[in-house]
């Protein structure tokens, strides 16, 4: 199970994330800016932090459950408008639990001011599920 | 304004969004699930969801303002997992006001069933902020 | 079980909220601004809506249910400042699954304008848990 | 303005919550569950720690700012039910800006244990409205 948290999704390569550090208690991860990431005006598309947000949670909360778990609700709050350079996003456990989890993801720049905020609950699903093995 | 609020992003040009529908009081985008947007189990990865209503929430937004906004917090939550298939979001207000906006973003499957939901606020910026433009 | 949910709480009745009506598809309840629930400035306290939120949705949730819930998040966003009347907070079901749930709740004033719309996030606890029963 | 931001709320005082240290960083605040602010099951109602997460925060903004601030959004995740003893809420700013702020609110037991965690984001309001000078 673990063997597929810590595999980068396609959408992850997509986004160009990079795992640094993948322990049961938090995530490194990190991505560089490119024009296809931008929304409109040239900044950083929020869909990206969430994303990021989303993926790092996910692959914490699948390392430390070490089984299947789902996103249900991601809320990322955006706090740095961002237009270059590599950001780095680590998750810290808020809460694990039997049937669910919440995770903290803080996403930073190269100067380490804090861009975005996310929070990313989790439900454990049944070991033995077969669900999306794909 | 409006040019680059109804301009997709490169971004959404990633994911495959394609507006069909702009007005003031909401907008009409839909996406086709393909491979490169899955995470590890098959599934449709939570961030595409979330950026979908990033961009989505934010075209509304600027369109009805008429000038450009911000995105400082996305709330999504996940409600089925799906695997294909073309899903359609449509964006509500919740809030239109002076400095601040609240959209809600409901994202269906080809039967109309709700995937996600999201909430998006926006800051309005100063029409005169030459922001962004790059 | 639905007994208890139909209950008004303690707290219910600190705030003075009374339920009008109660079916498995949503609650309609009531409540006046009162002193009491007043912040500094003399306006409605965001922790009263945040309140009323928690309670419409969690009877909301034990009566569709039929079972002992639990609430894992509260989000609730203010839309307009008020400072005195009766306001109606409405139940409608955005997620009613197997093991979670997701209700909205918008509370609006005399005249039907949005005071504050809150979603809620339940988890459904096993029927046979005899949680809480004091 | 800094008085009414440090003089508890009508509202404050019904839940019982006092303040026990209150700086441009942080407030750290203290209640004690009683049965009136329970829940039907005889857990301590969600609604009392978002309202909380709502008082600490917006004290923290309005000591910070200097200036009178309202609640836009709260989100409280629930961690752990709890049926007795004394809570202390402390409050850690995420973002303090020029039109936003976004805070932190931490609940936790009398052995340290994370009750509920909250964000609380808050709009200052421009330094000579007398909104709410009631």
């Amino acid at each position: 199970m673990s063997d597929d948290a810590a595999t980068p999704s396609h959408f992850d390569q997509l986004i160009g994330l990079e795992v640094t550090e993948l322990t049961k208690d938090g995530v490194t991860a990190q991505f560089t800016i490119t024009p296809q990431l931008q929304q409109p005006y040239g900044i950083l598309h929020g869909g990206v932090l969430c994303s990021v947000v989303e993926s790092v949670g996910s692959m914490s909360g699948a390392v430390w459950y070490d089984g299947p778990v789902v996103g249900t609700s991601n809320h990322t709050n955006f706090i740095r408008a961002t237009r270059e350079g590599t950001l780095t996003a680590r998750s810290t456990p808020i809460h694990r639990g039997r049937s669910q989890q919440l995770w903290d993801v803080d996403i930073t720049d190269e100067q380490g001011r804090l861009v975005a905020k996310g929070q990313l609950r989790l439900a454990n699903l049944d070991r033995s599920d077969q669900i999306g093995r794909s």
